[in-house]
Parts: C-alpha cells; structure tokens; sequence
C-alpha cells in the first residue's frame, strides 16, 4: 500500500503514520516528494488495513498495491479451471451453452423448451423454481414442485439442471436435485448463502451484483472457494447504469478483463444484459467474440405467456437462430461447444505478463 | 398500462392484443393516433401483465401507471408514520439520530461511544455484531458477544440498540438484543430475510440497495409490511455511480422524493454515503434541511483504530460539533430531536395532490 | 402523447389539461382508469410539447409515444445508408476499420503508422491535429501542421483521412484537409460544431457523449442532418459507469439497438471503450459479432512515448494479431473489409417490425 | 506518480522503466514489495506523464499523487475567492441568488419574473437567450433580442444578468450585454469556449458536464483562469446516474467536498439537479446547509406555458415559499444573502490539512 500524505502534512503527521504500518506489521519506506511525502506499506497484508490507515491524521489517500482477492487469483493459479457437470462444459476452449425458461411454470412448458435447446445445441438446462422477484405480488416460483420438473426434464433430455437458491435454508433441497446452484445478481453479497453453497459438492454459477465491481464480484467468488467449493463460474449479467434503452448495460470487456485476472470461467448473460429478446442474438455472439466461456439464455415455449421476463425470452425459433449465429463466431474465436463430456482441447492459458 | 404498438404493427397484431388485455381481465381502450395505436389497459393489477404484454407481437412498449407498490404508498395511508422506540421517534417532526461504531470491537470501545453520542444528543445506538463484508478475510463481527456488549450499553445509557441482521437464521437472535433490526443495503433485496423480519415485532430499518432504485426500495419494504410489520423506516445511503471522490454518492432529492409518494419515515446515512468523515456534518446538515426523519451517524472513540470504516467514522469532537449544526438546521426547518418519548408534534402531511 | 393525471386529479385539473392538449393543437382523448385517468394526446408533435404538459395541474407524467427524432430514423428511410470516401466503405455489410495514432506528433510518426494500418488491412487513417484535452496543461496537438502530415501520409497510402474538428471557426481548415470530420465525444452537443459541419460536403463520424443517452445521440445526429449533411455515422466509445477497471464501460448492444432504430451505419471505438491495449482486440471481435459497421482503433509505434493515450494504442504488431481476429468474426457475421471502393454487396435490411 | 509493477515483471522490465521515469525529469525511487515492485516517481509534472508511463512493459498502472489542477487550487491560493458584481455576492459568507426564466421568451414575461424575484429576495436575474436544446426542432432562444430584454430588466430593476453563452463566436455579443456568463454543462468541455470566456472582463458561471468528474470540473475552470479570467464559480448542476425518478441525480457533498480544495465558490443548481419543481425548495435548502456559496433557480410566471423546462420552474408564489426556507437555513449555518454590494463577513478559511 501507498499511503499518500496531504500537502501540508508535519514532521509529527508522518512520523505518526510511519509507526501505524509498522504496528500492522508492515516495512515502512518513505518518499519525500517535491510537494507531498508518500509513505509505501511493504508486507503480504490486504484490504483490511486500508481503511484503519486510511483515517489517520495528515492522510490524503491509501492507494493499494495487491489485487484484494487471492484464490480466484491468476497470480495463484495459472491453469484455467473447467467446470464440468453431465454435457455441460465451461472454460478454456470449452463453450457451454445454458438455455431455458426464466421460470419452470409447468411440466409441460419445461420439458418442451428442454427438447427445444437440446435440439438446437445447448449443454445445460436453465430454469427458476426459486424466484426472487423485486414485488411480493409477482409469482415466486414452484419451488420443490418446480425442482421435480427439472429433475424429469433432465431425465428425458439428458440436460445438466441449473437453478437457482435464494436463502442458505433452502440450499439442501436445491442441491438435492440441481447439478449447478445459481446465486441470482441480488444475492452476490449474501455471504451466508455464498457460504452455504461453498460447502456443497456441485458447481456454482455466480452472477454479478448490478452495481457490483469486478473485484467484488472476485471477493465475493473468495468467499465460496474459501469455503472449499472450487467449481465457480463468474456470470456477467449486465449493471446499472443511465442506460434505460436496455434493462442493464452489458460490458463485454468484463470478459477479457477478468481473463487476465482469474482462472475461473467468465459466463455471460445476453438476456438481463439487454432485457429484450431481439437484442440478444447478436448481444450473445459478441460474448463469444469477447472470450466467454458460456452463456445463459433465456428460452419459453410463448414468451408472451411467460410468467416472468417474457420480453427478453428467445421463442424456439429465435433461439435455433441464435445458436446458428453463436456457433460461426465460436468457431471463428476457438471455441467448442461440447454435447459429450470428457473431450479436451488444447490449453491456452495467456500469460498475465504478456498483456 | 399503455400498450404501444410499432408504427408499422398490423391489423391483427393490434388485434390479438386487445385480445390478450382483457384475457388478463382488463378492460381495453384502443387509440389511433397520426402515426401509432395505442392500447390502453384498464384495471387494477399491476406490474404482472406489464411484462407479459411487452413481449407481444408488435409491441414498442409497455407504460405502466400506477406505481407498483400499494401498502407503503401515501394514496393508501395519508397520515406520517411515526416509529418510536424508547428514545428514539423518527417521522413527521421528530428527527431521531443514530449514532454509534460501524462495528462493536469491544465493551470499552462501545460504552465510551454510547456515553459520547448520549451526552451529545444521540437518541439510539448504531452498531454491527453482524457485518457483513466484501472480503471474506475482514473482521466479521463479534456476532452474539457484539449483541451482549450492545444490550449492556443500552443498559447504561437507556438508548434504544439499531443493529443489523444479515441472515434470516440469525433473526430471532439479534430480535432478542436489538430494539431496531437494520437490513444493510447488500440485503435490500434478501427475500427470505425481508419476510423473516416482517414477522418480527421490532421495528425494520431497511437501506437502500446501493443500485436500487427508490420503487425497487419500496416494493422491498412491502415484503417487510406485506408480512405484518408496519414499523419500516426507509434509509437512503447513497448509491453507486461514476464519482469516486466519494464512496457513493447521497441524492438528497430523494427525500422529498419519497415523501410525495410514501407515509413511512425516511433516513439519511451520510456517513456510507460519502465515506470521508469530513464531509459527514455537512452532508448530515443537508440531509435534514431536506427533510429526513432520522440520521445514522458512524462514531467512534479512536477511527484509525476501528476495524471497518474508520475513514468515515467521527471522533466524539467531530459528532458534538456535527450535532451542532445538525441542531440549527433541524430548527430552521421546524425538526425536533426529543430524548423523551412521547412527546407529540403537530401532524403535517403534505398533499400528494398539491406538489 | 399520454397524460397520466395523479390519482386525485380533479375534474377541473382534467379538464383543463384537455383544454390544453387542444390549444397545442393536439387531439385529445380520455380515458378513466379504475384509479386514474389518462390523457392521450393525438397528432405529430413531438418533444418540445411534452414538457409543456408535464408542468400542468394535477399532472403525474408525460410519456411519449413517438421517437424525438425523424431524420435519423428508419421509420423516415428504410434502406441503410453506406458512407464511402476512398477505400473507407462503412455500412450494411461493409465493415470499415479505421486505424491510427490518438495524436499526429511528427511525420515519421504518422507516415509509418499509416504504411503500418495499411498493410494489415486498415481502410482509413484516424490521427488527430486538434486535441481537445482535460487538462489546460497537456498537448493539444499540432493543428494545420498536423493536417499536412496528414494529407502527406494519404498521399503515399491512399488512405482517407478522419480527424477531429473541435471548433466551429476551425471547420472550413479542416474540411480542407479531411476526409472525414470527426467529433469528439466532449462535443456531441456542440450545437454550433454540429451545425456547421452540416453544411460541409464531407462524411461526418459522431461520437457519443460519455453520458448521452442514445436517443441523444440521434438527436445530435439530426443536427447534421438537418442542416443538410446526410453522410454521418455514429460511434459508441463508451459510457461513464461505476466500472472504473476499463476507462468507459462499452456497451455492444447499442449497435443492435441502434440497427432498429436508424439506418446511419453504427462504428465502435473500443481504444477509448476499454482504456487498456490488452483489451481491445477483443473487444473489438465482439463489436464486429454485433453488428459493427465500423471500427475506429488508436495505433502508435511505440505507445510508452505517445503523447496522449499510449496505455490504450495498439503496437503495429498487435494492430495485426487483433485485424486477423477481427477479419474471422467479420467473415462469420457475413461483414466484409474492402480495401477496393465500389464494390456492393446484398442489401439485408432487417425490418423493424420484425424484430 | 507511483508506477506499479506486474506481479510477474522482470527486472529488464523494472529497469527499462526506471530509465523511462529518469528520460521525463523526473526522479526515481525503486520499492521491492513482498510481491510487487512500484517505482516512485518524483518531480513536479502532472498528468501528461502518467498516461506515457501506463503503456510501459510490465506496468500494471500508474497511481498519480498530485491532483492535475492548480490555479484552482486551495494548495495555491488559500483565500476563498468572493464573486461580485452589483447586487451579486457569491462567495465565503455570501450566498449568491440567481433567478429567472430558462429561457427569455417575451419582454413581459422576463420582466414580471425580474420584478418577482427581486421582490422575494434574489441577488441576480437569470435567462437564456441562447439555449442549447438536444433536439433541433425545439425553440432555439430569442439571441440579440434576448440579451436585449435582460438588459432591459437589469435597467428596471438593478439585478445583474447571468445568461449563456454556446459558442465562442457569440462571446463578445453575449459580454456586451450580460453580466455573468454561464457556461452550460454540456459545453463544460468546449475548449475553444472556455479560451473565449477567459479573455474576457466578466465572471464565468461554469457548470459541471453531466458525466465530468470534479477533477474534469476544476480542469475545466484552469482553461479559463488560466486564460486570464479569475473570477470564476462552479456549479454543481447534478450528474446522470441510473436514478430516473429525478431529472439528474445531484450530490451535495460536491459542496464540502469542492471547499475542501478549491477557493472558488460553488454555487447548486436545484432546478436541473431535480428537474421537478415539487422537490426545489428542499434540494435547494439541502444545498445551502451543505454550505453552497449560491443558487440558480428556474421561475417562470406560468410554468406549464413555460417555452422550456416548465417542468421544473417554480412559480412566483412557490419561489418566495423556497425563499422563506433558504433564508432559515443560510442563517442557521452562518450564510447571508445580500443585496447591498460592499459588506464584507468574517472569513473563514477552513484549513484543508485540518480536514
């Protein structure tokens, strides 16, 4: 860390803050400028005491040096990690494709969009039986009914099941049907539900928070990994900005910024990225272009029908076109997108260095 | 709603939609205009049938009309919610402050500050047995010994305790120590923790999520009042944007705001929402010349010692010089601070027709 | 139009905003909701109406049903429009890359960047004369010298010129040297600038503000060509956001959205999009899978000495590594680089009502 | 500047940069951290060489130490500057009203409002007769006729004239007549603009650009100091965020957070800062406890006649209701409004090291 002093700052200022990081057990290093003095903060130490220095007398700013996050870290390791589950592959040269309803509202909806993907390529099956919905009074899912759904569509079509799980109480019962459990963007930061999937055997798919940064997002990831839980995939879905031509703003450039910085693989979400089904076709082909590793669409059978997030649903058709367009710009970028589980392709790990 | 069709939208396409608005049980009211057809849907449901209809063939865009929250609007209750506890009166006139560390580290550390923010005009306590924190390697807490030592600082100086709660597992314990249950602005949208505090005979303080916005943060309160408890004070702290010279940044406007639209009180934190203790009394002074009900003020005997937020935290100097500009701009706008309960004001509600 | 009256709207309030409607030379037409009653306002006025309604007694909002532009739509003009000069052909299936230093600082600077561009297949040389700079202190580029450089470096490669104009009294200088004029994203509501490159006879590229919403910038656009200019592309270079890890956040799914809206050919700019080298080729693939007509790129042949914008131009060597990305995603999106002017391909107009 | 190396940087890399500092003047200091390598880099040169050292080998990013402003600085001038003509006094203890019309659209009209403020207490008369409008067909300004019927309500009534000027070929007509000149924010980076107002013998009103950071703002303002003009306000005018329920969303901790480093005076803009009347009179009374320096609000006889932002100008009545409120407040943190030009108050510098 380096601890920048205020223009006026005095010899007793300095001298203060130079035995404040000596007591948090730090090598101090002083710089005397021509305007200001900077105090540099040597030592393995992170976050936590930026902000006990950042209030001492004299101080201007404490600027940091180290990433805050440290398992999720490429600077810890330097293979990129692959998340398999059944057909579904994430990461390296791996494009998993998972697609499905926002929410499972019947048997009969869920099993004929999982024909539909499954027909037209996709690796995984989405589908909400939990819904975190912003208003009481909007339908909240089918919750065990809706999990007995997904478990009968993916005994027909063979599809891996990802849903997602709202509170820590109900991640037994999810995971006792889900192959990957969901942590929804206004999750992110409920840390004992990101505690509570950190200890179940099945992988994690982790949706930014829409006003969350990247390095939160990668802290937030921390917080399963350091539970014990290794399979993470990190799902850009879009932030809030003064954007309101599209339901969020969807940064492509999280992917490759986020390359350079973790191993885990970077999924991305064209359907709340944009929020209306026509953007998301050419939205999806420009994540691939960017690098994803995967990407979550939404899918129903008659969006307008749809209990929740119709306007941005693919009907079968738009979806089949997507995929015709997803797959040109995979293969023109190096990816696969693998139905058959197992099958490997050359590593690429860029090195961070070379960026 | 207004339904809007596309210029170029067809006979039939208009047609069906008529069709599906009064499938959804609303009467349909079709406008021809020079260059557009406009569909307007008339009834009383709500934000539901907006979604589905946007998603219909030749549809621009769905314009709703009524706000989508019920319980907490002021078209439903048009007198001021007032919550007291002990000390504590927040709404109408009554100015509450809650004033205390960002997180008890100690019993010491937690009385000195209950007695300073007593003496110098506080009428509750803040402070965290509970954080809730971006990395998972940061102080979390003291957790249920944090409660203990906040009951025994309650105790002493009789000021009600506002502490937060960030798991509904954890609901019946914190309800057991705490006179007023915080929700911290990563929960705003926390489901199942919103309905386990809805049951609760305490009242709520909910923050706003850093990226909410003010309907989000109303229909999040409905969750809380929809279960039963109507003792919800709403909190803006600021919300994140592209200025980083502060944390966040605090819309004083949405006071008035919120006020034209919602009987429950409204608080200001302008300690999270500028995150630099010395634009806290200003920030704070601005916050009630806008007309909140309440401030939550982070305090503490020695902040470049504290283990979360020392940057933002006051000295017990800085709190008794902020409460007295705090005191001179409550009386220029006509605000009480009363350490007594009981004491009553003359009922001001604005009308919602007359702004 | 619609007037959404307040729920207590009173019958003289609704009446007399019929009246006003009609005195706007509108049409009006009632409609009484179960709670409240709206005003639809009939006829081909647009914006400058709106907020004249909106301030009337009793007036909840205004919400507007046609789009604010007209020229610029393709409502208006249905085919797409192609800009062509010299071997830059930008729109419906051609892709123009537009390649060069952020500043024109010395011939040799320029001329081997243009020879450079060229040979990796570049179709117009960018480099700025005219440097808008936040601070007062930083270079501000080297004017009609720069301009000659410029032509220099033309008159070897053949290369058409795009530079920035950043006064109205500098227009008639510029214009005299340039191929294309662009203006800077600062400028974007530079009514005099807009102006006064309308009346000029060369292709105009304007960037969008840091905060413009789209709708803005068509409205920018119809500036131009209201004052008789028809040749005009826009460029999204970004957006200010919370993200502070890329230099602007870089929204792809503008260029959809844009696509359905008008039929001006859409550029992307991902030098300034992202801030950072390392991650433009890439994001510069995704802005190609989305439907880029266009990409404007920042090279220098050594970024360390640049003297403005080094950390995001592009080496000559990865100028070529990110062209043989960006031609495998063009060939897979149907998107075509043509060095030789004059050349057409098939025009694929996808129909608004379609999307 | 502290340049931060690459976890992975090598010692070439570390020495080629050490080479690069020393080549800029400036001088090098080597830290070898626990993980990283940062090199301080120390001399008395801003930004300009920030953004060459950032594209250097193995350089992760480049932390400035020195804020890039300094005539605006309170490092460089620590008495606060005090704005003055006529009955204007913006500055120190004096809070400056400015009010009047968004736009002069009859003789009658601006002469009313002149007479109505000056009646309730206002210090200056604003009115655009240039008005830049983000659509083309939206009324443009009465120009020369404009100006001349401010003047004509300066005569009558005594209130100096603050109005805008767009380009910088209307400067000097725009001088003849008005005695402020605002520069509107969407124009807070026309350079030429700036230059333009900086020759000239009349203060400036900058306000702050919608997306500009502060530090943008007070580059901003050192093209016009630096020009020659010192006589300059900055006004916070609000940004544009995801919030919608408010035109622009307006932080007032710019106040403290300005005071903190500038000696200029700051002056909030509660009309566009809201874009509501209904919320003015508390915005504006929160801006004066934050300790503004002055407001500019928008009044018009009759709003909803209004040729532009009816929607957020206050009525006679309203304005002198606001006045009443702005008037406690001012007292109530030691601010006066004064008429009579000449009285001096007290000054109170705060020490920006005591902070």
């Amino acid at each position: 860390m380096i601890v920048v002093m205020k223009p006026g700052a005095t010899k007793e200022q300095i001298e203060h803050m130079i035995q404040r990081v000596e007591e948090l057990g730090l090598k101090s290093h002083v710089i005397h400028g021509t305007e200001r003095t900077v105090i540099a903060a040597i030592g393995d130490k992170r976050d936590e005491h930026r902000q006990s220095l950042e209030s001492g007398p004299g101080v201007a700013e404490v600027v940091p040096i180290l990433a805050p996050y440290k398992v999720a870290s490429l600077e810890v390791k330097r293979e990129r990690t692959v998340v398999r589950t059944g057909s579904l592959s994430v990461g390296n040269c791996h494009l998993g494709i998972i697609a499905g309803p926002c929410s499972v509202e019947s048997e009969e909806q869920t099993l004929s969009t999982a024909r539909a993907v499954k027909a037209a390529g996709a690796t995984a099956l989405r589908g909400g039986a939990f819904k975190p919905r912003t208003s009481p009074y909007s339908f909240q899912g089918l919750k065990e009914e809706g999990l007995k759904i997904l478990a009968a569509a993916r005994a027909e079509t063979g599809l891996p099941i990802v849903t997602e799980v709202i509170g820590p109480a109900d991640v037994p019962l999810v995971a006792k049907y889900a192959d990957v459990l969901q942590i929804g963007a206004r999750n992110m930061q409920n840390y004992p539900l990101l505690e509570a999937v950190g200890v179940v055997n099945k992988p994690v798919l982790l949706k930014r928070g829409a006003s969350a940064t990247l390095d939160e997002l990668l802290l937030a990831s921390e917080y399963i990994l350091n539970a014990g839980n290794q399979n993470v995939m990190l799902c850009e879905r879009g932030i809030r900005t003064f954007e309101t031509h599209t339901r969020f703003t969807l940064p492509v450039a999280s992917v490759p910024y986020l390359h350079e910085r973790t191993h885990l693989p970077i999924i991305v979400d064209p359907s709340h990225g944009t929020g209306h089904s026509s953007l998301v076709p050419r939205t999806a082909a420009a994540a691939v272009a960017a690098g994803a590793d995967g990407l979550i669409l939404e899918v129903h059978p008659n969006p307008e029908r749809a209990l929740s997030d119709g306007f941005q649903s693919l009907t079968f058709e738009q979806f089949g076109e997507a995929m015709d367009l997803i797959r040109r710009v995979a293969e023109a970028v190096g990816k696969k997108i693998e139905p058959a589980p197992g099958s490997r392709c050359r590593v690429r790990i860029e090195s961070a260095a070379a960026n």
